[in-house]
């Protein structure tokens, strides 16, 4: 057996007690309380790829969370790869829902339970072991190798378009590599070759002062709950964003794309039952995956005032509070979507509130890569020798801002190349990873690059 | 000088410790953590009464919190009056808005604050206060008493109508007096004579079982925050309720009130000041008191779903929340009101989403008395007798369910005589109490007694 593959298949549960070590690290980059477990997080990977091999291995620091680069030249000739992923999460909460500690990795029916374990800490851990196993096993990696894995992901990846710009030089490479963005379903693997943007955007109804009774003064002056669920209505007309100008910009969904939505099989009833929505809804005239993949959204995230505990309180509250975001597709621009939304909330305010609105990070544009090229096409046959059967070609509703910024600044396609799967509870409680795709990805990282030595044009 | 009124004007300085004892409870009926505290107060009023005089005191047991009953018969001949209150108070959150610890009372620029002093902790405490200064300055009471101080206003009193058939015998008399209600505003004394009734009902959205992410799912499936919002903003149009069938049983106000409404003196730009509000806003047609005290509304309590922490989280929440109560004008009947607005929420619910509602409790009627009433004149006459002006006659947009019950069970009218103000903050953060109506109030309930005495026929 070839060494490498051997030595990745030899030790994978000293690989899980690590990826224990790194899940028990709380890196939620959202929440300022846990700044100090990003860092940790951020340093626990940069001493592991320091141990993976003789590599140079950098903390850059940005405004915010830090990221880790890692660097080898030894391949002479051969392309460069870059590998992107991320080493922050998602908040735990609700923790009720949990059924085992959210940063304890805990096995429990074949599967590995954690928050990050899927989005994004397994998949981002497979190369740095990958490229162990070849300085352990005495051959060299087949490329030269960056590594970036940043810590503001789940934050939109606020500063890393600066952090690239300022370092384009250390980056230069010839394909991305992106270990996050996970597959579509566990029954067959697949390539995500096309992602969503991202805007968003926060404000606040006020209506009086404080709190006050209900009873006293309902009826004279307006409940900002209500302006703030009729702003929440006015979003959207039966599915479809009701926001003036809001599909200025979106284009009919391409044939090519359509085409390979036709070539799989989608058992709407069986995803409804996973995800436990009593039907589909959304924009009429597309499929749920059309919609999911290919279309532009507006999603209330967060929508919160008055009493939340037990019983009733006769309160007229002070304030609501909504959180939202707007998924893009190609040609949206993050910041024009944002404006447009504001516009419209400032327009359709009622009487008798005050609307503050506090716009997002500045965003992300949505993306899509040929299934031709060629480095999309070595993903695709290294996937079917590690699975035994070709990869479908699938869009992803999520987003993943950085490949924009690698298309941009580096000049360079970014190949979603993850073992995570969709339905791993990624954003939810209980998010968990499968193991048998832990030790593919292990094999496939090794065998992708070995193709990508062989059949990529190095610049 | 009169040695009842000097022995209330003497013993100022104790009043207000016994105060401070009695708000340092927590009577929370709301919140079944506190259930304990409810009893506590309960258990400290009786033990009030009882110090104050030769009465038989007894706890009455209801299914939830105790109430407390007092009973004298020493003034043969004379009308029996009966002294209505609550011992149990709202929630303190949002706790962080307070000024000094809810349960503390705090004397700070001339106002006395606390969770529950103005709603209805100082109020109730007058006339215990007042009938104590009767016997131990040897002249008895000059009519027969009956006390009755209830733990459940705050929840709707929910076991109070049942109590008060059981009890009928004992609670026998001419008169009712609340405690309860509150004045217009702190310029003038002031009579309620009408007060809103209430119905409540709290309903959640279901979209998927958990929360899922709103980048993969978003678009394909239903989010149950519009959903929800879409709900609410379909109980209003513009202020005025759209609730097929709401206002059939509504009738006009009626002319007397109407002409009391415009011999008061109303600032409204004043009062939108103090409340905070930017403008008034309600059901067209009516001015801000019409609409506040003699027309029905629909107010959301609270709302909530999704993520509510620091920066942002991109979930496709699986459930929103919604608690209302609306209040109700003469012939508007409660269960009515809810299984109206129940038909109107299960209609508009819009697909993808599933919705399940819980009604309230029982609610209440609405309550007017006539300001011709013996009672109401006396009432009248001591307050003029006491500030030096005559009382305005002012409806309530609150709600006091116990009057329903005592015109049906006891046949009697009841006189809101409650020395609170409606700005002191009841239901909110910094609830407060002026000591100087306090001062006043001992004296009203002593000169009360005596008018009634003469003034009132005795069954």
């Amino acid at each position: 057996m070839d060494p490498v593959l051997k030595t990745l298949a030899d030790n994978e549960s000293r690989y899980l007690r690590e990826l224990a070590e790194f899940v028990a690290i709380p890196s939620v980059s959202t929440d300022p309380a846990h700044a100090a477990d990003v860092r940790r997080a951020a340093e626990w990977v940069a001493n592991r790829l320091r141990k993976a091999g003789p590599m140079e291995v950098e903390i850059w620091e940005t405004p915010r969370h830090p990221a880790v680069f890692g660097r080898w030249n030894g391949a002479p000739g051969a392309p460069t790869v870059l590998m992107y992923g991320h080493c922050d999460v998602q908040p735990a909460d609700p923790l009720e829902l949990w059924h085992s500690p959210p940063f304890v990795l805990t096995d429990r029916g074949g599967r590995l339970y954690g928050r990050g374990v899927s989005d994004d800490k397994a998949s981002m851990l497979l190369p740095i072991l990958a490229v162990e196993a070849f300085f352990s096993s005495g051959a060299e990696p087949p490329v030269n190798l960056r590594f970036l894995f940043e810590s503001e992901e789940e934050i939109g990846s606020v500063d890393l378009p600066d952090l690239v710009r300022a370092r384009r030089d250390a980056l230069a490479c010839d394909v991305a590599l992106s270990a996050d963005g996970g597959m579509w379903r566990p029954e067959a693997p697949s390539i995500n070759i096309s992602s969503r943007g991202l805007a968003s955007l926060s404000f606040t109804v006020r209506g009086p002062a404080h709190d006050v009774h209900s009873g006293r003064h309902g009826g004279g002056i307006a409940n900002p709950l209500h302006a703030a669920a009729e702003l929440i209505a006015s979003l959207h007309d039966n599915g479809r964003i009701a926001v003036e100008g809001f599909y200025d910009d979106v284009a009919e969904i391409e044939l090519a794309l359509s085409q390979a939505l036709e070539r799989l099989t989608f058992d709407e009833k069986k995803y409804l039952a996973e995800v436990g929505a009593p039907s589909g809804f959304g924009e009429p005239g597309y499929g749920t995956l059309a919609r999911q993949w290919y279309r532009p959204t507006i999603e209330v995230n967060g929508f919160y005032g008055g009493y939340q505990g037990p019983g009733g309180k006769t309160v007229l509250p002070s304030e609501a509070h909504v959180k939202l975001t707007s998924r893009l597709v190609p040609n949206q621009r993050p910041q024009d979507v944002v404006a447009k939304v504001r516009r419209h909330l400032e327009r359709h305010c009622p009487a008798g509130v005050s609307l503050a609105i506090e716009e997002g990070h500045e965003g992300a544009s949505a993306y899509r890569v040929s299934t031709e090229s060629p480095a999309v096409r070595a993903a695709a046959e290294t996937l079917r020798d590690v699975f035994g059967v070709s990869p479908e070609f699938v869009g992803m509703g999520g987003t993943v801002p950085i490949v924009t910024t690698f298309r941009e600044v580096l000049g360079v396609d970014t190949v979603f190349f993850s073992f995570s799967v969709a339905d791993e509870n990624i954003h939810a409680p209980n998010e968990f990873y499968r193991p048998e795709r832990f030790r593919l990805g292990l094999q496939a990282w090794a065998r992708l690059w070995r193709r990508l030595s062989q059949d990529l044009q190095k610049k």
